[in-house]
């Protein structure tokens, strides 16, 4: 089994550690790679980065079903950049990190908080999680205002901000869970856990085990409606290459 | 690894199917059993019966945790009786086959129905699905006016009239994918998926990976607040083996 | 007109100061007692302990019934256990203490607050309000941290607790009530309300007033649907006495 | 103990009939009357009736209070007109007749629907019944297209419209319970009943019982924010007599 | 065009600043003008004050239509008292300050907070700003504990009050732009805007502008249902001249 | 005044019709054109289309900031896609044709319908409009099962289709106003309002007035928190150009 999770930046190093993450999880029967697309933001902080992550991530989507022979999908972003449109590109299972953590979570404990970079980014990451779970499973969404970027740089000051957030959620907005609010966050997960000792839910092995999981089970998305492969159709463009020639099913 | 499947009801031919449902998907390493509850109900089918199946279910978890070495559990019905307080009860990872069929059909389709046995049960089940996810992922709850054990004795008419209801889902009330609302449903699962051509979650193989899932990844239920074990406290009469003698932590 | 107060632990001093709240209000020619279940636990802190007072409360309903020549129950726990199985079970008006305090409430003030016991019931306690009105209209559910049993053992201090976790919901939170969220508090109602200035609300007396008026209007439960009889059908174990022979309507 | 219905319709045929429903109901130590105001609509069929009934709704609460000596009030029609203005102008009980009947239905079905008068009141009813209790409680706001008068010159064939409408709503939409969505339909709840084999729910037996209940218990509006007394102020024109002298506590 | 503002309180220096504010914002060749009723309250501080502002707000909707030939209207009160109503009398367009001010927040803003007179009004203001938006859309209501009318007399210290609660909300509720919650703010707007640095929004203003743009493009209220035309009836009283004689479509 | 439309996708003759829509409404000083970006799809009716359609559409956002001196901009779609980027991107009012439509038929209509293309659209279009208002506002979402560019090729039976599905909106589903889903549905408003005798919504015409006011009131949207400029940042491959360079304010 191939499982292909697209880290929607261009941040190869993050891209790394996302994989790393994954492959500390993934069944030794399960192949895991991670990629960045080869067009889009160095890291995804506004509606203006995440929509431009989607082309680059559903043109790995493409690749993946197409070229890689890849068969399920995460989409390694905690905005889960494009969910809707992957699911209609191929009908192998796509599962995205913040879907994931929330479902994870929502097994584990009664409510839960987010714990996430900027304060600008606190509704987009609202209004993801609502989507998924009924709204009064968020306890709180927490930021540290650090960029995404600066986490790779400071690794270690940067833990020290998630767990300061992190514990204030637990003692003051009684959260039981901690959602890592970034696939960059991948790697405190553990030690955050430890620290905190509430489950700490980091998407990226969330996700990865899910596909894993409905791949395992041979379950493959929906195509009657809503998931229905994208209409035959022309782009123009940069984007020509998005064209959808011919209306499989 | 130990996953125990406990089928709240106590029609212990039930409880082989749902054996066998869970055998079918569970990975190499992994040890499962599925026990009816040496108290309660044949059969759940309205809130008295729900509400009855759960001390018989907690008492299996106990077991479980005390005496049987189990990794995780199962919860197998469909109304996802007790699942609150067994987490109370164990550090272990604990799912409702509602919960995870609810989970699995969000990551495949944007909408779903269930069907289901009898009239009565419509408000139950769209109370603990709506627990899980924003109201507007149901399209239907639809009933067949068949009784639980009745689908043990007629399975090809059972699975007929399942194939019927769940055709009128998707083709009148959009749905996308289908809900077995029955943990005695297991077996018609592919056969209805193949008729349907959309997505059949039955909540018997979805809670039972994805409890292995968990179980993998080193995951617990949260402590710290809601789901903390059940305060130090003697019960009495015939219930009098459910006190809680010590306050372990 | 004869009714009967449940209280679903199995503490009979506590039992004792419910049945003497509910007489202070019961019209003369209303009979009310209190007891408590052969069996289950001797409070009610967590969902645990709910699910485990049901069978209990659902003895004494059947029981109220068959033996006792009931015209209503009262369940006596600020978590109404069980409440929807009571219903299936008689025809006679059941109504829960949280129930009657939540709609008794909403004819008084615009927004209120509960204040209970621990942290953990939280959750519980939201839960069960939210389920009988719209979500703005609870402004808190206020915790003091004491057990339901240290009440009754220190009831000066204890009042002292309620008094200033309800005097912060009313200053802080636009409490315009305070509904007291365990049935043990019962003995509070009168001196918190003077002492507050805001309506205090024990739905014990709440819920004895109501089904009290539900018996005198002949008012019964919709059996036509959810709340119809329990199906025919055997009970196992220590449970065998719930088995429901006849299908009577 | 006095209470006071008002009818906020001029149609004294129809006060005189809701005058009777009341007193059927009322204890023996009980005063009930009813009247209409001085001043407002005849019948209530839109948002514009119902906004013209309020002041002379607001007028007999006053007069209730300083002139009549009453205990408590019901606003008999089921829009509620005027409800929230009415517990701002005294301490006494108010209760409106779609409040109670909302309440007492959640009481004895899990859900219902509500028969009345014209279409365009539909959406004016599902608002009302919705700020009462949780959206999924109503199965359906059925109408008969019948104005309020007609109901009064043909009652018979009013109560076949009714009681055909009521037959759907079971039969169709789910209701387990029957609102009676117009204060001049009190004396058909008992047919209605006996035809259904449903509860019936008359708003205006179950808000005089619900103000009854309120009186005996020494419960009085919370005056400490939303409903505090209007503040002190002139009112002009035919309005004058509205003003507000002095501002009591 | 003719757009008629209603003020519906009767303290006409504000509504000659509610005049001046819409005139500062109407087209060269739209008239605007402001009125205040020949009835009711001097400033709306309650339901109370809300629910007898209307007859005299709906009188002035009928005399626009009748006798001044206006185009459209305005409801110049944060509680768009009477909006239902009015949309029932004319077909001609007819928007509230809450109601436009909610929208154009909506459209520069992802949350938003009102800033507005007494505690006692913030249900009022929740209930209507939510009737408009989704929930979430409201980041706080807060207010400064000032009355109406003392804005008007202390107009200096009345907008430092304004301001200091815009800055709470928008340093510590998250708010993105603010609402002034009393048709008498209209003068603070630009102050405000210029201290704030966020968008602050003026109901009076925006519908005005909204008003015109609906007449501009030909746009008339729906009458096929709930605002078709009150139903042809008799008032009495001193409300007799608000007797719908005929039924005009 | 300059306003700018943005047909989402790259039909130039859809663009076209747009622009005449717009034109027809604009007042005379202010200038309106419409564009396809240089990059997307030919029609959007799928979310892979609505996301792909969003860098051209951001594209010409900052083309019409940076070299046209544009003063507001129409996102001239139903699914408003890239709307909150847009608003990121620019200071100046952005608005999307679903929004507008909404928010206008909110001022004219209790509940409304939209009318729209394929079945598969119809969860997107939901999840926009409930973005906007709250839930109980939409009466249905009604599909034609004709394709966008099929509307442009036979004009004359689209709008029969149209018709259709409005008619049954308003007499089955209690729909007051109708909502055209589709921005190459403008042509057909003004015929559709005639045929249907209640008001039908071209969020096109809608949306540039709105501009346009926003514009004239010197309304701009919110930089403090979620629509702040886009961080400063790389984009790498095609998408290169969208590259944030520096961080204005």
């Amino acid at each position: 089994m191939k499982i292909k999770l697209i880290n929607p930046n261009t941040t190869w190093s993050m891209t790394k550690s996302i994989e790393e993450a994954a492959k500390k999880y993934a069944s030794d029967d399960v192949t895991v790679f991670a990629v960045s697309p080869q067009m889009g933001p160095t890291s995804i902080e506004s509606y203006y980065d995440d929509y431009l992550a989607i082309p680059g991530t559903l043109d790995e989507i493409r690749k993946g079903d197409e070229e890689e022979g890849c068969d399920g999908y995460v989409i390694a972003c905690f905005g889960d950049p494009g969910l809707h449109a992957a699911r209609e590109l191929t009908d192998k299972p796509v599962v995205g990190i913040a879907e994931a953590a929330t479902f994870m979570a929502s097994m584990l404990a009664r409510r839960f908080s987010v714990v996430t970079v900027l304060d600008r980014s606190r509704c987009l990451i609202e209004d993801v999680v609502n989507s998924y779970v009924p709204g009064g499973k968020i306890a709180s969404v927490r930021t540290t205002g650090w960029a995404v970027l600066a986490f790779e740089q400071n690794p270690e000051e940067g833990l020290a901000a998630l767990a300061q957030e992190s514990r204030r959620a637990v003692a003051e907005d009684g959260a039981e869970a901690i959602l890592l609010g970034c696939a960059g966050f991948a790697d405190f997960a553990q030690d955050l856990e430890r620290q905190l000792g509430v489950p700490v839910l980091d998407g990226v092995a969330a996700a990865t085990k899910f596909v894993e999981l409905l791949v395992r089970m041979n379950k493959t998305t929906s195509k009657v409606l809503t998931y229905a492969r994208p209409e035959q159709k022309s782009m123009t463009g940069i984007l020509s290459s998005f064209s959808v020639e011919t209306t499989k099913v």
